[in-house]
């Protein structure tokens, strides 16, 4: 039987409907990739004059900038969604509002190695080093106070969005703060004015005693199934002390973050055949009072069906997999 | 320069950046279409058993339910997202709130012919079928009380989500109002807290003025690009008279409406190469008391690009050409 659940922290139901899977196509799952390396990929080493010049690096030679010797490199985005140049102005037009596309647009590129990916066994140093750069760049683009909302997340494989293979997360500034991120925080607010708790914490609690979508955790993360998740596989990873900021996490803890992931995600790969997936860092807004209720985490979803007419017209999602099956078979690898 | 503008009615922000049209690939399209006819097409004349039997028919020859004889058959989904059987429960578990999967959701086979589409230039008395097939199917369903909201949609092709290839349109019963309906009602009820007017009258009338994004309009609709579009070449449809309900739409203005669209359609299909496209009826839910402030429209989105990571976090999207160059590009077909 079909289950309507409803995320308790945005309102969102989502549709468990495990009928659907029986659906001949039901998810698709690309059993090729397309792993040789590209002529001319402007994120391998060598073609560092290929992209704008970098922002940060991790030169364990100390070699120079915009040449080879790196680890890790944040450049400017190409074809930035946002610019970062001029200073915001808001206005009208007729009777709609708009303001200008003030903000950031940077990629990080994690490895000289084309081939290099998250999947790989060995990927926590390079899951860590990721995690360290993107803490470094919110904390320096976080002093231009145009910025109302630093968004990290990573598009891997085309049908997730990315159009270059070579492994790369991205991070944008926003003059505002979005939509989604707002309707969580409300969502938050609204639990801690009545029960005086921030709800992650208390989600984390109940999932550690329930055990029915715990999927693993260490001395410092917990990653679970949400018990609404909009998509077959969907993950989620909370810091088990409650922190509202990202950036503020220790360094060490975000080495145990980069184990658990590359864990995490070596069982995905082996359970649904290295996947696209789409992973994304939801934090707390650049300026907030959400410290009491607010607790950062991790949004992880493989991409393995398509998003259609009755998700864009409703927000309703159709996930043909409960969170506990998905659990269940994920530790079964 | 790029923009950010905010969907007067949703508050959803969105980033007009048309720099990022000067990627590469920076959208898609798919130019081979694979128009055969598959072996064993449910949807197909002669295959009427591979299907539940018909909830509804348009039969000419008044041939008996369930065999040849066709122009258009409504049945059950074969692999539904919700059931029809049992009684609305609702329940807690643990701290979550759950209920179980009440709701209809039914097949519109909008003809025998497997290979007409909204596309073809006689596709006017096809959608106007269909159309007046999903407002008798909406008449009936609203009898059963268990259901809040009725959503009508269509995805054709692939990357649409659709996984038949013969033209058919959806309808989803559900039990509850989904979040971005309850945002839309929301977003139009306080315009008119304010204002004493409907915002979508209001929108009407001012696009008609300023004439910047105005693709078309005959004498009961008006075709237009939305103010802040996610998605590129995003077109709207509202009914020029107020009126809350789609299925009260008199059967002539449907086929207004059904001239209307295939007029559109045949030019997005010229420009953009028949893209694949998701279609989706916004209705009032069933019970309410939104007649004053809500109207109901169309919205038409041509799947070019993927949703990626960024929008999924924030629900901001980037869309990379704006409403103005979108209907200029349209209207030069």
């Amino acid at each position: 039987m079909p289950e309507l659940r409803k995320d308790p922290i945005t309102g969102t139901w989502v549709i468990i409907s495990e009928e659907r899977k029986k659906r001949p196509k039901y998810y698709q799952i690309v059993v090729d990739k397309d792993l040789s390396i590209p002529e001319n990929c402007p994120f391998c080493v060598g073609n560092e004059a290929m992209t704008p010049p970098e922002t940060f690096a991790l030169r364990p030679d100390h070699s120079p900038p915009n040449g080879p010797g790196w680890e890790l490199r944040v450049v400017p985005n190409k074809y930035p969604a946002l610019r970062v140049e001029g200073s915001l102005r808001k206005s009208g037009e007729g009777f709609y509002d708009k303001m200008n596309g003030i903000g950031a647009h940077e990629v990080i590129i994690e490895t000289p190695r084309h081939q290099h990916t998250w999947f790989d066994p060995d990927s926590g140093t390079l899951i860590c080093r990721t995690l360290l750069a993107a803490k470094a760049r919110i904390l320096d683009l976080k002093k231009d106070t145009r910025f109302k909302y630093i968004m990290v997340f990573k598009n891997f494989g085309p049908t997730a969005g990315a159009t270059l293979s070579h492994s790369h997360t991205q991070l944008i500034a926003l003059p505002v703060v979005p939509l989604r991120v707002q309707e969580e925080i409300e969502g938050a607010r609204a639990h801690y004015e009545l029960k005086e708790r921030c709800i992650f914490c208390d989600i984390i609690q109940y999932e550690g005693e329930a055990d029915r979508r715990l999927l693993n955790e260490n001395e410092h993360f917990t990653v679970l199934a949400p018990y609404a998740p909009r998509f077959s596989f969907e993950l989620a990873v909370y810091p088990k002390r409650h922190n509202p900021t990202f950036e503020s996490t220790p360094d060490a803890e975000l080495d145990s973050l980069g184990s658990i992931l590359s864990e995490t995600i070596s069982k995905m790969a082996r359970l649904l055949n290295r996947p696209d997936y789409n992973f994304i860092i939801h934090n707390a807004p650049c300026y907030n009072n959400v410290g009491d209720f607010y607790h950062w985490h991790i949004e992880f979803m493989p991409v393995l069906a398509r998003v259609a007419g009755f998700e864009w017209g409703t927000g309703f999602y159709i996930n043909p997999i409960s969170p506990e099956e998905s659990v269940q078979s994920l530790k079964a690898v």
